[in-house]
């Protein structure tokens, strides 16, 4: 017997049909005698509704008022996965986030979760309950219903596997796993049996688009080994593959990792622009005026990249911003020109960031000497390199980002066998 | 300045364009420094879509659910309402039902109000706030949210009315008022300026769709003046009308209409059968028999007429249940035949049941038997009759309908001049 957490998304659940296909997955589970909490989201398309009609009410509008509509959409399906449930003879209860709690801050629309009453849903497993518990959404202080943003239901998911101490954390999603890269790009894409939470972390903020970044860190920080793995597996009979697991990928502490690979894994972001100053004064403080002004405009700055100068007195700065905020970002450097003081200012949104992701990297010289070397043989030209422990990024001009993909992930022996 | 309780049906909430429409009829009473409560409905449509869901998901379905699901849809409007007063600067703040609270018990789906926290509400108007109350819903004491039934939005107007010691109860609807008898059957049909609140209810139980019975029982207890207009008025500009209200029909205590006439309406209702039972013994417990019977279906029975025995020994029954449940209701009659103990069962869904209503009734003899007269002379056989202080109610063939409620309106001087 195990206490796992299973979180379905809204393609999981979109209609009566696929969620009793859920409830399948759920019915084995509780058959199996575990002790399962389901997260859900919200019917596909639904959330997009109740957001358009916010907008429709008023271009800026409170956000109190905005999670109290929009938490809905959770409410229905916690609601309908109950019925279905209960239909199929394994007792449910619908939970949303005030009945458990789920105390949240008071940051309307993108608050953070900070505790969850998890005796709350014991109990009920005490007594042979599943709780279906509404994905998204919790509680402030004051009493008003809270959302945690867009794709928060993985990180309710998670946040719920902590607090009931959770064996496991199981995402039942639209693809079956985590792959070495984008497999519409690459057909030799690999889908990855285990990777550490590290490399699912820069992975997930760098655009792989399994899970959300703020749902990694917390399974890290909680280590709840969290499963990837498809909703539209046939949800009866045996489940096959590692470890009594079916198909999927398990994102796990890295010593659990048995064959550590160097490279994992090759991630990109086409959601980047760049800018670029050039010859700004080589002193202290002009940092913190550029990235303080944009800062004070709500722009989230990524890559920065600062050459050492070359006259003591001058150097040039390119840095990466998300390319919806890439006008603002060009108009706020402008406006603050004197203050800054800088000679030309150029931005680009045509440029992609592709990673290289690995945990062996920490123990392995040459991985980027490796990469420059492959790519320049391309002729592909890097525009600006930022490292960490475990990735090594690049701006590249955005026409070449399928082929230094596929160069990257056939160098590093990702290709399927 | 007044406390008003302005509510909102689904029609009037069906989109944001009339959300607008409905905001602005609030900005008028808040600007004209009343403390304002506003009660919506879900936008129109959408409680039978999550109904459907609910149907979808199992025919037989947990109540508990089903009220964690269909509340959503008031959720939805009334976030969004909020939204859209704020956005004319009219500071406004959503209110569901577990945030009140609005206590209820526990008969989940037709759940009872018991409690409602009005000086929370209070406490908002006070810091220049209008409250904007999610319709139909409530909590129970095991932290559920429950709902008041089909149409219980009207009931959650008049509820918190009383709860906040409301002036007056404002219920916007699709028509303007209440008239003497349905205008589409007798063109000549008048709008009542006032009606008192015991006629109300009678209309409203024989068939008079405009409030729903629970909500005028409530306004009469409370004493809360009850006044029925179109959402479709134009919102803005001076509001006309008598005691300086606009079109619609006043629903107040009787001493507050001046001339009061014998007859004040004629309602009708197609949604009955008639059953009659042919010879059963005149003995005590045969009703007791019949009526628990039904009662045990959980059919209710409206009209019962039962004749004095010509021989002592045997009398004939004839009653009435919803048109819905007929098949039913004879099914349980026939297997019940030898604890009944009747000589034959008939019985006809062709009936309509209509009903003359008017307080005046009370001081005037004569309004029966001019009814009876005016009928026989256009030849409609009366079925059953049965009367109480302030109505008269026959049964009839159906196919007279139209004639009888015609003739009656007429013949009591009910006729626009």
């Amino acid at each position: 017997m195990a206490r796992i957490v299973m979180k379905f998304g809204g393609t999981s659940v979109a209609d009566l049909e696929r969620i009793r296909n859920v409830a399948r997955h759920v019915k084995r589970e509780f058959d199996a005698g575990n002790e399962v909490a389901v997260v859900v989201s919200a019917m596909a398309g639904f959330t997009n509704q109740l957001v358009a009609w916010t907008r429709e009410a008023a271009p800026l509008h409170d956000a109190r008022e905005y999670d109290t509509v929009v938490a809905a959409g959770e409410q229905i399906s916690s609601g309908l996965l109950a019925i279905v449930l209960q239909e199929m003879g394994v007792p449910a209860r619908s939970w949303l986030g005030w009945q458990i709690p789920l105390m949240t801050d008071n940051a309307h629309g993108v608050a953070r979760i900070r505790q969850i009453a998890g005796e709350t849903l014991i109990e009920r497993f005490r007594q042979g309950q599943v709780a279906v518990v509404a994905g998204f959404q919790g509680i402030a202080e004051d009493n008003r219903i809270t959302t945690l943003g867009r794709g928060g239901s993985d990180t309710s998911a998670v946040a719920v596997a902590a607090a009931i101490g959770a064996d496991r954390c199981d995402i039942y999603t639209d693809v079956d796993g985590v792959y070495t890269t984008d497999p519409r790009i690459v057909p030799e894409a690999r889908r990855l049996d285990r990777v550490a939470f590290e490399e699912m972390l820069e992975m997930a903020s760098l655009g792989a688009k399994v899970l959300q970044v703020r749902s990694v860190e917390l399974a890290m920080v909680h280590g709840i080994p969290t499963f990837v793995r498809s909703s539209f597996d046939p949800p009866d009979g045996p489940q096959t593959g590692p470890g009594n697991l079916p198909t999927g990928t398990l994102i796990c502490d890295e010593d659990e990792i048995v064959e550590q690979q160097i490279v994992t894994g090759i991630a990109f972001s086409k959601d980047e622009a760049k800018i670029t100053l050039r010859r700004v004064a080589d002193q202290p403080g002009v940092a913190a005026t550029v990235f303080g002004r944009l800062s004070d405009a709500h722009i989230n700055v990524d890559v920065i990249v600062q050459n050492v100068s070359a006259d003591g007195r001058h150097t040039d700065m390119t840095f990466t911003v998300p390319r919806a905020d890439f006008e603002q970002a060009m108009a706020v450097i402008e406006a603050s020109a004197d203050d800054i003081g800088y000679e030309e200012v150029s931005g680009s949104a045509d440029v992609v960031k592709v990673s290289v992701i690995g945990i062996g990297m920490r123990s392995h010289a040459g991985v980027a000497a490796q990469m420059f070397k492959a790519l320049a043989e391309k002729s592909i030209n890097i525009q600006a390199i930022t490292t960490s422990e475990i990735k090594i990024s690049i701006l590249i001009d955005a026409a070449y980002t399928e082929l230094a993909v596929r160069t990257l992930h056939s160098l590093y022996g990702l290709d399927e066998a």
